[in-house]
């Protein structure tokens, strides 16, 4: 009855919400520490949620589907033009209008082992056929191997990589550019970009708009504090941007995201807060770590991945950490023996390190 | 360098917000008159703004992806069960799912002549073909020849039709599914359900729910006053929600969103007064169409469409309006000298027929 490359996908199962822990233990909800998803300790700008409440009202109105406010601000922030910008329902949305536009059941996508779970979920939603490299790390020889060998139709860079957190060098990045057919895209997805801070990972649109095969991400969910709100961005030459227009739902996202967005572009001191306190509480992980002979990848990002080592079982860990009422994100499902722990408020943290440290 | 069956596609331009005739006319956006979108001219309930201002700081959080309160809610309220529902961001994101797991290039579609554009939107989106029958009205007899002729994969029914108004009553759209190949899938749109009275047109997804190729939709963007929040449903045999559930990406609405619609949810008396007011304000469309001998199509809506005949202009109304700062829908796109008209606030609907009666 439907089409048929759809009969082996398996459906996303997102990570616990603090409703379930709530249901499920019987937890009482304030006592739930959620760092699992990524999420902005901090919430977001006090400016924006004073925008959104101010707005609330206005939940019966379509948002202007064109954008206008927010495209002037993102142009302004990246010196970009218009039609170089499209925005998505978080930046999931433009890799699925990505994916829409370039796979089919005759396609294949390239990533390294271990990355954002919705590439190969939206490569499958279009019957594509999935390559992946043997590490996790994005590792130019590895990437060169495989795109001579099966000319994928998109090569995703995930960088800083999630759910690992280490990144990419831009010359690295820009070596696979150059290996890739121009027929292929290539999509360097930066949704942790504004947590990197050193010279030689940074990146920045303008690296690769002069391409016209790449695609750049960026996501409000993660500096910026808006996860709930779900906007995210591709910046590109025009003749992509033009065709993905063609795959993007009207009104795909809501009048109180945008101007959410809106305010969230006009408030960079709450992003260097947020980034200042990530700086300083990733400190206590790492020494948390070394300490206790526990291996970590070194982070780029709001979020650390510990790994153990048998007879320590991640799972074991992560399901002992939520019945106390704090949730990580296992990573067993991903072939690793670790967890990804968000980094939170500095009392958030306290409470996590010591439950871990009863656990190893 | 993308998928050929996007070559053709035009890209859909939604209605001018209140923010462009702003900026184009120079009129105070307090002054403008925004009747073009359907929107609820009451708002929303005030409950639901207090609950958005309540979460508002919850818009770095992600969505219980599971909508679990929510779908208890539409459970309660349609006597379902919950693997026979899936929320959508809009009915639309519905229609999306459904056009990804069932078309493809090979596909074709059946609407009647003037109908919900985004059927044809999304169908041309992944490649298929739309054929449609002569009339708006959905005509059993015109369904059943074009059925047999083409074989359609997709059998559109709008009840009550956007942007025309009109509905269709139950039993002829039992008679279409009849006609209808079990093999295709037969989509009962009822986003302004809410709205009919008359129990001929009155339908419930009870109507449909044995069908194994039959899906209703509902909106929470009409009667409910949620259109800027985007969020609509699918309700279905589970044979094809699981299916929905595949093409879904996770955290498809916002987590405002979601807390909206629950709290939407509990507010009937909302929805009641909202229906209230359409039916004594519509009254005044009539009498007004009827005094000046303008033709309409008695609607079954929010909304009623006004048919003009030469040398009346329906793009030179609708034009004019707008530089006197009210915003309609002109029809010329569809094919019909006429405009929809949203109706309005009491002082709204009073300050349009007194415009709309200088230029006729």
């Amino acid at each position: 009855m439907f089409n048929r490359y759809l009969n082996d996908i398996k459906v996303y199962e997102a990570g616990k919400p603090i409703e379930l822990v709530v249901r499920e233990f019987g937890i009482d909800a304030k006592d739930v520490i959620k760092l699992a998803s990524n999420e902005n300790p901090l919430g977001c700008s006090p400016k924006v949620v004073e925008v959104i409440k101010k707005n609330a009202t206005k939940a019966s109105i379509y948002p202007d589907d064109s954008m206008f406010e927010l495209k002037e601000e993102l142009c302004k922030r990246f010196n970009i033009e218009k039609n170089q910008l499209i925005i998505g329902a978080g930046s999931d949305q433009i890799l699925e209008f990505l994916s829409h536009a370039k796979l089919n059941s005759n396609s294949k996508i390239l990533t390294s082992n271990v990355t954002f779970a919705m590439y190969e979920i939206y490569a499958k939603q279009f019957g594509a056929k999935v390559i992946k490299t043997a590490s996790y790390q994005h590792i130019v020889s590895e990437f060169k191997d495989k795109i001579a060998q099966e000319n994928p139709d998109i090569v995703y860079i995930c960088t800083p990589n999630n759910p690992t957190g280490d990144a990419t060098k831009k010359e690295d990045i820009l070596e696979i550019i150059q290996a890739t057919s121009k027929e292929s895209l290539v999509v360097v997805d930066c949704a942790y970009m504004e947590y990197v801070e050193d010279e030689e990972y940074k990146l920045s649109p303008n690296d690769f708009i002069e391409f016209e095969n790449v695609i750049y991400l960026g996501t409000f969910s993660k500096a910026y504090g808006l996860g709930g709100m779900r906007v995210g961005y591709g910046i590109a030459n025009s003749s992509i941007i033009d065709v993905l227009y063609k795959v993007r739902p009207p009104f795909n996202i809501t009048t109180l995201s945008l101007a959410a967005a809106i305010e969230a572009c006009r408030d960079e001191e709450f992003v260097k807060k947020s980034i200042k306190l990530n700086k300083e509480q990733m400190k206590r992980y790492i020494e948390f770590a070394n300490s206790n002979n526990i291996e970590y990848i070194p982070s780029f990002t709001n979020f650390i991945t510990l790994k153990f080592k048998k007879p320590q079982d991640s799972s074991k860990i992560a399901n002992t950490l939520m019945k106390n009422g704090i949730i990580v994100r296992d990573l067993a499902s991903y072939g690793l023996n670790a967890i990804r722990v968000t980094i939170g408020l500095e009392e958030q943290n306290s409470k996590l390190l010591e439950a871990l440290s009863k656990e190893i």
